[in-house]
C-alpha cells in the first residue's frame, strides 16, 4: 500500500478529485480519479465493474448520492493507502474522451462576448439581438466531433466569402480560431416532456470540463444566416481530459451578475450557480488572455433549465458549454476575433505576431477555481495543435 | 413454409423491402422487413444475430455489398417461402425506433419554402439569404428527441413574443406546426477528416424516411436569431418506422432542378440524387397538402458532401432530413405557417377550420415513389396526436 504523495500548493488534492478515462500502457481504458501528479485506477480499488469501461456514463447515470458516496470512498482510499498497482503517474497514461457525449449544445451566455460579436459581425444593428437578456440562446453543435485534449485538429475547408467578392470561393479557412468555454456534463437523464429546474441543476449535472469550440470564422459568417453556425464550428470541440465533480466547486459558487430585467420564473432559483473560475489561453506557450466566468450573464443551472423547458429529454453523457467567456477587458477575452477585432489589431506572440490561427499553432486553455481554506483546484487543460489542411478539395 | 401473399398494388412489394424494428406482443424488438401486411422476422429467417437486436445500427454499418446480399436473400426467401413462425401481422406488432440516432441535421432545401419562411419571419429583407444557393443551409437538431411515428407530441411551453407585446411571456406554443420532410440515415461511418463525395453517398447512406420536424413558431421567431432553432425544434421529431432502402427508390431518381449558380465542384456528382418522392399530408384524416420531392433544390448527396466536407465525422446512425418540402402550389406546403400563411388563411378541415394545430389533432404524412414498370413503393406514415401541454409551468 502507498500514500499518494500530493505537493504542496497542487491543484488536485483531496478537494478535487476529478474523474478520467486513462489507459496505461498495454492495458484498456477505464475509469480514474486524479490525485496530484496520480491516476487511481477506480476499478482496481473499489471493485466496481462501473470503473472498468472506457467512459463514465454508466457511473454518471447512477446520480448523486451515488457519486457522492464515491467522492468519501476515494477520499479515504487516499488517506489509507491504495495498491501500488492501482495507482499511475499521470504522464505515463492517455487519457481519453471521458465521456460518450449525447446531444451538444453551446450556449452564448457572455454577455461582453455577445457584444462584441454582434459588433463585429452586423456592425449596422444592435450588438445584442431584443431576446438576449430574456434566455440563454443556445444551439445544437455536432456531438461526434466532441474530441478529447491532445487530439490535432486539422484546419478545416469550406465556402469562404470575403468582404468585397461577389460569390464565395473554396478552400482552407483563413481566421481559424478558439473559444475558451466551461463545458457541464449531464449524468442523470430525464424522460421526454420533464423538465429540469435551477435548483435541480445539482441532481442531474455530473460535472465541469474546459472546453474549446473550434470556430473557423470565415465559414461560419458565410453560412450562419439564417439557422445558425454548422460547419464554422463541426469539425472538432475539444474538452478536458479530467471531469471536476460539482462538488469540488463548492467554494466557487457566487451569484452572477445582476440580471436585469429579471428572467421569467422558469430560469429563477434559490441556490447559486454562478461560477468563480479562471481561465487562461496560451498561444505557442505565451499567455494571451484570461477570461473570468465569475462574469457570465446565465448561469448552467439557468442554461439546463433552458433546455428542458420544452420538455426535451436529457440524456446521459450530454454536454453544454457555456459559450466564449469574454470579460470586461481586452486581455480578458476568449476568442481570437475579439481580441485582434476582426483580425485588426495583431497579438504578439513572443517575436512573432498573430491575428488567427496558423498551421503548426499551438493552444492550450486551462481553469482553475478557489478551494476550501484558500487552496484552489484545478480542471487541467484542454491543448490542440493545427495541422494543415487535408484531403482532396483545397485550393 | 408459407409464401406470403402480397396484395395487388401493395406499396411494400418485393421492390420495396423496408427494414424497421418490431416488437410481437410478448417478445423482444428486433429488426424485420415488411412484405405487403406482413413482417418477416430476420434473425430468424436468416439466422444472423446482427437481426436480433433493437436497432439497425449494427446491420447499417456492415456496408453495401452486405446491404445488396440480405435484400438479395430475403427476396429469395420470400418468394420461395418463409418459416411461418417467422412472420407477424404489420397490425399485430409494435414499431419501434428503427435506429439509434448520432447526430440529427435539419436542412433547408426547398427553394419555396426558404422563400416563404423569408417572407414571413423577415418581411423586411429579401427573402433568400445571399448563401442559400451557394450551399444545402443546414444545422444541427436535439437526436435525443427523435421518435417514432406513433408516439403522442406534447404541446411544449417556452418563450413567446407576439407582434406589439414589448417584452416575451411564457406558456404552451400558441402556433405549433409540422414540417413534411424526408429523412436519410447514415450506415457506413467516416472518420474526423474524411469528407464523403457526392457520387460516393450511396456507399454510405442506407435508406430513407417520412420526417414530422415539429416546430412551435412563436417560440421559435423569438429565439432563433443569430444562433438558429433550438427549442422551438428540440421537443420533437417523428419519424416513419420503416427505413426504405436505396436500392428500392432507384425507378424515383431524378436530376434536381436546375442550379443557377452551379455550385462549387465540392458540391458537384455525375449521379441524379433528385428523388421524385410524393407526399401527403393529412390533418384529421383530411388531405391538406401534397409536397413533392421532386423539386427539392439540393438533394440528399449534396446535403451530406456539404455536411463533412469540413471533415466532421460522419457515423452509423446519423439522420439528415430535407427541411420542410414545399412545392409551388399553395397545396403543396409542406408546413401549416405557409399553408395558412402565418396563420392569416385558415384551412377547411371538413367542418372545421384551422391555422396552427389544436390539442387532440392528428397529423399523418405518408409518401409514395415509382418502383419498376408502373409500380409505386411506400415508406408507410409518420402519425402523431398533439397532447395539451403539461408540467408545472402553465399559463
Amino acid at each position: 500500500m502507498t500514500v499518494l504523495e500530493i505537493p504542496a500548493g497542487s491543484l488536485f488534492g483531496l478537494r478535487n478529485l476529478p474523474y478520467g478515462v486513462f489507459q496505461p500502457k498495454d492495458s484498456a481504458p477505464r475509469v480514474g480519479v486524479r490525485v496530484g501528479d496520480w491516476v487511481v485506477d477506480l476499478a482496481a480499488t473499489l471493485g466496481d465493474d462501473v470503473f472498468a469501461q472506457s467512459t463514465l456514463n454508466a457511473f454518471m447515470a447512477q446520480g448523486r448520492a451515488r457519486w457522492t458516496e464515491v467522492r468519501r470512498q476515494v477520499t479515504e482510499l487516499v488517506q489509507d493507502g491504495v495498491a501500488e498497482t492501482a495507482v499511475f503517474a499521470v504522464d505515463e497514461v492517455t487519457m481519453h474522451l471521458p465521456v460518450a457525449i449525447a446531444d451538444y449544445v453551446d450556449f452564448y451566455a457572455s454577455e461582453n462576448h455577445a457584444t462584441n460579436l454582434g459588433r463585429l459581425f452586423r456592425p449596422d444593428s444592435e450588438p445584442l439581438m431584443p431576446n438576449w437578456k430574456h434566455l440563454p440562446v443556445g444551439y445544437h453543435g455536432r456531438s461526434s466531433t466532441v474530441i478529447v485534449s491532445g487530439t490535432d485538429v486539422v484546419r478545416p475547408c469550406g465556402q469562404r466569402k470575403p468582404p468585397g467578392q461577389s460569390v464565395p470561393d473554396f478552400g482552407p479557412s483563413r481566421r481559424l480560431d478558439i473559444e475558451a468555454e466551461m463545458g457541464f456534463i449531464v449524468g442523470v437523464p430525464t424522460k421526454l416532456g420533464e423538465t429540469i429546474a435551477p435548483d435541480r441543476f445539482a441532481e442531474h449535472v455530473f460535472g465541469a470540463v474546459v472546453v474549446n469550440d473550434w470556430s473557423a470564422r470565415d465559414i461560419q459568417a458565410w453560412e450562419y444566416v439564417p439557422l445558425g453556425p454548422f460547419l464554422g464550428k463541426s469539425f472538432a470541440t475539444s474538452i478536458s481530459p479530467w471531469v471536476v465533480p460539482l462538488d469540488a466547486l463548492e467554494a466557487a459558487r457566487i451569484d452572477t451578475p445582476t440580471q436585469d430585467p429579471e428572467p421569467l420564473p422558469y430560469l429563477r432559483g434559490e441556490e447559486k450557480w454562478g461560477l468563480d473560475i479562471d481561465l487562461v489561453v496560451e498561444w505557442n506557450g505565451h499567455i494571451v488572455s484570461r477570461p473570468p466566468y465569475s462574469q457570465m450573464y446565465w448561469s448552467p443551472a439557468q442554461m439546463l433549465a433552458h433546455t428542458t423547458i420544452n420538455g426535451a429529454a436529457a440524456s446521459t453523457g450530454d454536454l453544454f458549454a457555456s459559450g466564449t467567456i469574454s470579460g470586461r477587458e481586452k486581455n480578458e477575452r476568449g476568442a481570437f476575433i475579439e481580441l485582434t477585432w476582426g483580425g485588426k489589431e495583431p497579438v504578439t506572440i513572443g517575436d512573432q505576431t498573430r491575428t488567427f490561427l496558423e498551421d503548426g499553432d499551438e493552444i492550450s486553455i486551462s481553469a482553475t477555481a478557489p478551494g476550501v481554506n484558500g487552496t484552489r483546484i484545478g480542471f487541467g487543460e484542454v491543448r490542440s495543435r493545427i495541422l494543415p489542411a487535408t484531403g482532396g478539395m483545397q485550393e
